[in-house]
């Protein structure tokens, strides 16, 4: 195996592992359009090898490791699990919960690996972001540390698309391409009302990279399409300029449509916010913001006296599975295939990764990388795909996201609105009894 | 023609007005996803007959009019007609201009009248909401006195769905099918989050009228379905029963999704709001609101310490033609059709109605009431069909929404996303060079 800039490629395949045991799949971190379908990618591809036994899936991430709450998955009908895959939201449940270091988390480390023993857990799939793969390895460390043998590898999943290692992340294209749309809607929209608002601010998620507030660039097709000006977590915001960005727009066209990054900062690094008093921080110690949108509102009314709408779609863009990108859609299945195909290889401590090749064609292979090293780490816009003025994309970030949005998927529809069906909540825990 | 309640009922089709001219159309108030089928169905019946020569569309509505900025239709592609049928925003451009009485406005009104003359526009189609109906019948008005025939008729949109005599509104279902299926993939999204967010307050459009906040209902389909809470204009509201509400819903099931109107009053009438002090007002003297879903959620954690999350889809609840509604699009492409034929049978001061035939199979046909009794009058959910609590609709506001939201749309997609056409700009007033 050959390891680059701590990335591994599977160069030659390793002789299985050999073992024969259970599988264990959870979901964790804020769920994406398309995290069922890394689920379904493990659930189908762990059913073609004899290796693996029983298919577990534990509720709540890791809560539902840590409290029992398991499901046989085997259980499941063929069709259910299938039709799971373009349904929102996270199948098996989801959790913010933080695994600390071995010394500050060893009660639930040993509780984790004592319970993998219990029901003999050889294969151990976690479905998450940064924070989640910081979670994959602590258990992969504390396997090792208990001489416990279990394959541990993460799958890549989140709408901020801040992972390291891999060119994109399952639900990035998905979320950008609902929010593009969103974009090209409501700017005609505020195209056509000549004497009333003339300004749209669009809120995107984003704490601290501007993956998808840059991604609404695509809804642009000519000079006068939406989105006119956007701003980065990666740019130091400065209110003037961003004032005077505005005006100029305004004066060219007569209307302004913003997109803006939840997590903007000031030049000193601050989040602006309108109420910076009250940022307070969820379990992952993020600091929660809101109201970026509402606070510049207020500033483009008073310091323009130009009547402002804002939008925010927020969870909307996480989970907006009918609009979803079909190669977001096949790329979230496949790093949940490979993550099986790498554990069967004997791989542990590892996150599937997706490389892109070179060539105006968009081509993708699957690869790995160390959890330790793409744990916690972020990828951020690179500045050269930033305008120089800091307030739009260049053609570097729209040749880069443009593959990641195509095609649409085909969803389920009962009397005009989908079928999301769900796991069977009678079915948690029954394999126990 | 029988006339009941103030609507006039087609019995009898009247001879052919025989008027031989120009006719005109426009835009007026905020757009919906399916304005421009009106307009295309006003176009595509205007071209077979005989009677009307010219089509000409005025640019933002009635002010195009009185600045003489028109287009001449009949120069478009019928394919250009055709795909603009299926894009957002108003494809004339829209305006939100008010015409006061003939005392107040009287230079306006004359001028348009003149200009009516001058370019022998013999009917006169207008697509709007209440206010716009209001404008229609007072270039009627103003028409009758001063002696120019002209048949003027008006065509209901809004997202509202609060214009009277008509049983619904073009634009109200696709706005309701956009919001329940947002409904549907958020509530699932806070569904699977165990941890962390167990609020969501989706914010609706609706100043005066539930019927939008109520549509999300259909997202409904079991018990833990979202949404839980629902709150209406109609209904008074009060703090300490919504926060009760609240937590009656979350020790039942750990989770709530909330879904509020824009327009919440408190008993004494006054807008439910973060900011009352800073309350504004349109051109049309409607108060600007925003911020409920904000309040809310601020009340929800400083009393219940629950975290919450807002979502304020806002235009995008009026611009969503992605997944619009057929049955919508059908029916605002009738409805502009059905404008034309009317007016060719002398009608005019009329509004273009849709009316619901009885029995269990969703039937509607056509109608027409008096745009005098029409306009400015508002539509409010019947008390009936909120349940006695006043936080959620009753089985008849389904049974009465669930047929509008039938049906999706096919729209042309390129590279990923969709193809929104415009008119071509240069073509505005070369027809009078």
């Amino acid at each position: 195996m050959g390891t680059k800039n701590g990335v591994g490629i599977l160069k030659k395949e390793r002789v299985s592992s050999g073992l024969k045991g259970n599988c264990i799949v959870a979901q964790s971190g804020g769920p994406t359009a398309v995290i069922n379908e890394s689920l379904g990618g493990v659930i189908q591809e762990a059913q073609r090898h004899e290796e693996i036994k029983e298919i577990y899936g534990a509720r709540n991430g890791i809560l539902g490791l840590l409290k029992e709450e398991l499901i046989d998955l085997r259980k499941e009908k063929s069709s259910t699990i299938e039709s799971l895959r373009t349904s929102p939201g996270a199948a098996l449940g989801s959790c913010r919960y933080r695994l600390k270091s071995w010394s500050e988390s060893r009660k639930d480390l040993e509780k984790i690996i004592e319970i993998c023993r219990r029901y003999n857990l050889r294969y151990f799939f976690y479905i998450g972001g940064n924070d989640s793969m910081d979670t994959a390895y602590k258990v992969d460390e504390a396997a090792k540390r208990m001489n416990y043998q279990m394959e541990v590898i993460g799958i890549p999943k989140t709408v901020d698309n801040d992972l390291v290692f891999t060119d994109h992340c399952p639900g990035f294209g998905s979320a950008a391409k609902y929010l593009a749309i969103s974009v090209m809607e409501a700017g005609r929209h505020l195209e056509s009302l000549y004497d009333s608002e003339r300004i749209i601010i669009l809120e995107t998620l984003g704490r601290n990279t501007g993956w998808l507030a840059g991604s609404c660039a695509l809804a642009k097709r000519s000079e006068e399409d939406a989105p006119h000006l956007i701003y980065f977590p990666e740019i130091p915001f400065s209110l003037d300029k961003f004032i005077k960005d505005v005006k100029e727009i305004y004066h060219k066209i007569d209307r302004v449509f913003i997109v803006v990054s939840e997590g903007l900062r000031d030049e000193k690094g601050n989040y602006v916010c309108a109420r910076r008093n009250r940022v307070s921080t969820d379990a992952f110690g993020h600091p929660e913001l809101e109201g970026v949108s509402h606070y510049l509102k207020e500033r483009i009314e008073s310091r323009l006296e130009l009547k402002t709408r804002t939008i925010k779609p927020d969870i909307c863009q996480q989970s907006a599975i009918h609009f979803a990108s079909k190669v977001d859609m096949e790329e979230a299945y496949l790093v949940g295939r490979e993550a099986v195909k790498s554990a069967l290889k004997g791989k542990s401590g590892y996150m599937i990764t997706i490389r892109r090749e070179k060539g105006r064609v968009y081509k993708r292979r699957t690869s790995t990388a160390k959890l330790s090293l793409a744990a916690n780490l972020e990828k951020r816009v690179p500045r050269r795909w930033i305008n120089r003025k800091g307030n739009f994309v260049t053609r570097e970030f729209i040749e880069y996201v443009r593959p990641l949005i195509q095609g649409e998927v085909d969803i389920a529809v009962q009397k005009g609105l989908p079928y999301y069906p769900r796991l069977e909540k009678r079915r948690w825990n029954t394999f126990l009894s």
